[in-house]
C-alpha cells in the first residue's frame, strides 16, 4: 500500500526544522530504522553533507537513522535497498536535473509505488506531482525534462501565497501564474499553504494539516478545499 | 550603434500601460514609423491579437504603428525588414520557447546588434540577458534552451523585490533565489526594481529611472547601484 506525505514546507515560522511534521513522520515511518535522504535540491546552495546532517538531526529525534543518497556509489541500488525516503526542499530544477541525469526519477517512483514510505517537503513534494511546471523556483539549471513522479494525479504549488490586498507590486500573483499554466495544460494544481500536507494511503489522497488548500482546474474558477478533503478525484 | 531599453515592468501601479516609459520610447524610436511587436509571452494567457492591440494603443499615442510578429507568414523575414522592436512581458518560458522553436532568437539578436532600436519589458527584458535563468516566471512550458540574446553581459531579475521585514512566509526571498543561481553560474544579475530600466547606447550600458538596482555577483555581497550608474563593467 502506498504511504506518501507531500508537505508544503519543512519548517514553520519560528520552529525547528521538520518540528511540526514529527507526529506525521512517526506514523509514516513506523517500524523503519533508517531512511535514505535525497539532498539534491540543496537549499541556499548548502552541501549535500550539511543538508543530510540537518535531516539526520530531525529524524534522530524520533529514533530513525538517515543516509544521504549522494554517499552511495550506486544510488539506484541504494533506492532499491532503502526502507523509506525523504526528499528535502531547495531548488526544484536542481533536484529534477540530478534525478533525471542519474536515472533515479523512475527508480524512486517504482520503490514508492511498491509501498515504501515517502516524505517530501517543498521541492521534494513537487516531484510527487505529474510535473514540476508549477514550482516557484528559479530555473538555475536546465533539466533534461520537467516530468516528475506523478505519485498524485495533479501538480503542487508549495508555499502557496494568497494575493496581497492593496499591494502596489505589478509582478504576477501566484494565482495569475497558475492560470497561465492552465493556458498550456489541463493538469489540476493544488495550492498548498505552509502548514498543510497531502497524505496518500493506498488509493486515498487527502488534504491534512488543518488549513484549506486552493484548488485550480483548467477552465474553472479556483476554490478552497477544507483540511480532510478528498484529493483523489480532482 | 546599439539602442536598447530593458525595463523592469511595462506598467507602474495605478498608471496606464507603458505610460511612464513614453518619453523613453519617443527617444528610442525617434524617426521610426512602425515597429514589430513580439507578443509571445502572452500575460495572463491573452491572445496575441489582444496583446498587440494593447501595444498598438500605447505606441499610437506617440505616432508609431505596431504590427504583431504573429501576423507575418515568415516572422524571420519580418524581423529582417522591421525598423524596431518591442517585446512585451508575460511568461518568459513561453516567449523563449516560441522564439527558439521559430528560429527567431538569433535573428532578433542580429537585427538589434545592427542598431535597430529594441524595447523590452519584464519577460521581454529577460531575453536581453545572457540567459533566462533568473526569471520569476513559472516553467509552464519546456523551452529547447534557456539561452537568450545576451544584449547585455549579465542577467536580469525584473520586478525585483526586497525581502519583506518580519514576514512569516518561509518560501525563498528573491535574494536567496539569486544566491542559489550563483552556486551554478558566474553571470552577474541586476535586480531591477519596478520603475527602473537599463539603457544601452552603443557600448554604454547604464541604469535609468531614478531608482537604485541591486547587483548580485557570484562570491560577493550584493550591493546597490544608483540610477545613472555604469552597468557595462559588472
Amino acid at each position: 500500500m502506498r504511504k506518501i506525505v507531500l508537505a508544503s514546507t519543512s519548517t514553520l515560522f519560528g520552529q525547528e526544522y521538520l518540528a511540526y511534521l514529527k507526529p506525521v513522520m512517526q506514523q509514516l515511518f513506523t517500524g523503519i530504522k533508517e531512511i535514505v535522504f535525497i539532498p539534491y535540491a540543496r537549499p541556499g546552495g548548502i552541501s549535500h553533507d550539511e543538508y543530510t546532517g540537518r535531516a539526520a538531526e530531525a529524524f534522530g529525534a524520533i529514533g530513525i537513522g538517515v543516509k544521504g543518497l549522494h554517499t552511495f556509489e550506486d544510488p539506484a541500488q541504494a533506492l532499491l535497498h532503502a526502507e523509506g525516503f525523504f526528499t528535502g526542499g531547495g531548488n526544484t530544477f536542481l533536484l529534477v536535473k540530478q534525478l533525471h541525469e542519474l536515472g533515479l526519477m523512475e527508480a524512486l517512483n517504482a520503490e514508492v509505488e511498491k509501498g515504501k514510505p515517502y516524505l517530501g517537503t517543498s521541492a521534494g513534494s513537487n516531484i510527487g506531482g505529474v510535473n514540476m511546471q508549477t514550482t516557484n523556483d528559479m530555473p538555475i539549471v536546465y533539466p533534461p525534462s520537467f516530468q516528475t513522479m506523478g505519485l498524485v494525479p495533479f501538480n503542487l504549488n508549495p508555499h502557496y501565497l494568497d494575493p496581497v490586498p492593496g499591494t502596489q507590486h505589478m509582478g504576477e500573483t501566484r494565482e495569475t501564474r497558475i492560470r497561465e499554466f492552465h493556458t498550456q495544460s489541463n493538469i489540476p494544481v493544488v495550492g498548498l499553504r505552509e502548514g498543510g500536507w497531502i497524505a496518500v494511503n493506498g488509493t486515498e489522497i487527502t488534504l491534512q494539516g488543518g488549513l484549506s488548500a486552493r484548488i485550480f482546474k483548467a477552465g474553472h474558477a479556483p476554490y478552497e478545499l477544507e483540511s480532510g478533503g478528498n484529493l483523489a478525484l480532482l
